[in-house]
């Protein structure tokens, strides 16, 4: 990952000098938030479950039909847009508008549309929404950026296919292996599914982009979190994103006949799988800080109410800004899952399956976000994400930063997942400011 | 269900006079062991693991292809033995073979085909083919009996399907309700499960037999637990089969984001789910005596890794021969899910959604087993079933009594399930002459 110093030296036009201030039709310039608003509406009928509303939220899961029908909706607004969109290989869709200077790296920004099963209709969309519309307001004000301006939708943020997330935005970071292609996640291997939404794993690593290819890398995204809307702020500057890890726990026990066994001799994996799931509280919730661990999938076999399970698949999640901390945790959850296996006679076996290490914002793109609230009378404050994000990913090649806006409830990755539109439009107009803020360090009228 | 005076008394012959002693062809009739091994062996192909071997196990659940195609390959083996079969609404296959006496009820004896997923090769295999091989026997030795001799293959044995097991000896003892066939597993209604196996959905109470239609009902099945072999018992006479009631938990908690919600906002339905899991555990074992209480299936949604599961379900199962022992599991279950439910700030609804009653084995039947178990040099010892058997259905309609070979290891509803040849052979044998004994007090040479 890049130090800071490289961010600063790397670059040859400061991202953002002390003294910019916009006037004139680049500060006029704003998101149009009707035709927001309508596109999130559209946007949520892929993966709506039969016969709901908007209030029903949204399953769509990459690679999914709805995924698909998705993407094409979205390549549909930016033809319109008069942007044409390019898939790369790992199937993240991409679209350019010119700057005044070509020979600039393009000033990238954007989301993802692919959510988790049963998800909201906000996470992603917004920001992948909010894209189009600052590339339009742009447009509509006659405004020009010396940088290019470079949308891009993600592919596969969501972990929910292949049990990897930010896939799109890794692999252009350059995280990739040949054997990933081959896995298999619901019957479909990973490079036919990358096939169904255009991309072409057979070359794969061109989807690699280099160090410095971009200004910088901008997200909107939704808190996901109840801060900002606990404390009436409207924007949230992001600090960092926290390291995720990921944890399989495969538990063997023994199947056998549920009336005949009797409850003594048994080798019962639902119970080590309980006694697990508890554990992972507990050891997380002993510390304090605002580390979280989660078991949010399980699967048994023969799963069936007549037989004690034999088997126990379950996914342990991890997550917080100290990777020191995480490192400690799985330890602690590994030492007990040995006392656990010792006590149902079961085996448990935890193998680490992922870590998307944490990120730091970049600290110039946190303060031209916060200018670009003041500008526009909007409060803004800092904080730190715990969700990941693909400019986590990002932030391997450039310098990054990520607004955020309130979750009414703090609800998320549910269909109760909740913004309100003056919100919406209002983080869409500041990720609109702030492109226009790291474009140039003085930018009067144009 | 009958008292034991209903059955001494609706029966014109005694069962078994107290005197009967075999002799001659009838004594020396004996079931073909190798036939029985080979026919074992060809049934467990039908839904045998891609690749696998017959220690792979099978997964035959009912209604599904590899059940359909088993019940072919039976009904071949019966008319090979000149029975013609015959299937009733339910989908049970009945075949006869004639007595000297048409006037009097058939003896009825057979078992199952259908398996648990990853279930082995003996559970039900063995008494629906002894049943055919007993059938031979008598045949072969050129025994004639007085009733006409009835196999039967049940249908739906296993309460995977629907939930329900014993579904189709139920049918036959009139428990089938019109609504039970709108019931849907897998996508497929009950009445149409019920067309794949060739049954009559619309005619499905012709499927009930009266009390007394019979002389007896017999079936041969494996321990499934671990008593006879550890005791060197080749014969098991079963006293009674446990009752055996099936709840459904259903747990309702808030789906929201595992990176953003934290630890002490949750309300995480697999916290909740895993505490009651354990809590059932807990009160089956607190008292003394052989009850058993498993959770064997759950289910928890949207079942995704970076989402604090919002819903759990799961299925409790408990047994015991005290009706009254398991309300009072029951309540306390129910008592402490109260308590699980506040302290996760979850819903937790229990419903019991099927209770099958305990089944006394008729003395006289026990008895029977006993002597021709001595008859044929075998030594037996009493026991309780705690699998649920048809034949609980069938003491509903008249004598029941039940043979049980030991289970090695006591493995069952595994791929792991094992009987050795030789038990399987004499248990057949038991069977044969049990039939011969209940047929008639005083059975010479035929």
């Amino acid at each position: 990952m890049f130090t800071r110093r490289e961010f600063v030296t790397a670059l040859t036009v400061p991202l953002v000098a002390g003294a910019v201030r916009l006037r004139g039709a680049a500060a006029d310039a704003r998101v149009d938030p009707a035709a927001l608003r309508r596109r999130i509406e559209e946007l949520s009928v892929f993966g709506r479950p039969a016969g709901g509303s908007f209030a029903d939220g949204v399953s769509r899961v990459s690679y999914s039909q709805a995924d698909i029908q998705g993407r094409a909706y979205l390549m549909r607004l930016m033809r319109g847009a008069g942007i044409e969109p390019a898939i790369d290989p790992a199937g993240n869709i991409f679209g350019r508008h010119p700057g005044s200077q070509p020979d600039l790296p393009p000033i990238l920004f954007g989301s993802h549309i692919d959510s988790v099963p049963s998800g909201g209709n906000f996470d992603g969309d917004l920001g992948s929404l909010a894209a189009l519309g600052a590339i339009e307001a742009c447009a509509a004000a006659g405004v020009r950026t010396r940088h290019p301006l470079e949308m891009v939708v993600w592919a596969h943020e969501e972990g929910v296919a292949f049990n990897r997330g930010l896939a799109g935005s890794r692999i252009v970071a350059g995280d990739i292996q040949p054997a990933d292609l081959d896995q298999v996640w619901n019957g479909v291997r990973r490079a036919d599914a990358i096939r169904t939404i255009g991309g072409d794993p057979d070359r794969i690593t061109a989807a690699r982009r280099d160090k410095g290819s971009h200004h910088c890398y901008l997200e909107l995204h939704i808190e996901q979190g109840g801060t900002l809307e606990k404390s009436g702020t409207p924007v949230g500057v992001v600090e960092g994103i926290v390291c995720v890890e990921r944890h399989e726990a495969v538990i063997t026990g023994f199947a056998n006949h549920a009336g005949t066994t009797p409850m003594d001799q048994r080798q019962d994996a639902m119970i080590a799988a309980a006694q697990l799931t508890l554990a992972v509280r507990d050891i997380v919730t002993a510390s304090p800080g605002r580390q979280v661990g989660t078991v949010g999938q399980i699967e048994i076999a023969p799963n069936a109410p007549n037989v004690v399970p034999g088997l126990a698949k379950l996914v342990i999640e991890l997550r917080d800004l100290s990777t020191d901390k995480l490192t400690d945790l799985g330890e602690r959850i590994r030492a007990r899952a040995a006392d656990i296996a010792s006590a149902t006679r079961t085996q448990v076996e935890i193998r680490r399956v992922s870590r998307n290490p944490p990120a730091v914002a970049t600290p110039e793109v946190q303060s031209a976000i916060e200018r670009a609230s003041s500008a526009l009378g909007l409060a803004s404050a800092r904080l730190p994400s715990g969700a990941g994000h693909d400019a986590q990913s990002m932030a391997q090649l450039g310098p990054m930063g990520m607004i955020f806006v309130p979750s009414i409830g703090g609800v998320s990755h549910s269909p109760k997942e909740l913004t309100s539109w003056q919100d919406c439009a209002q983080g869409a107009n500041v990720l609109l400011q702030t492109i226009l803020l790291v474009d140039r360090g003085e930018l009067d009228a144009v």
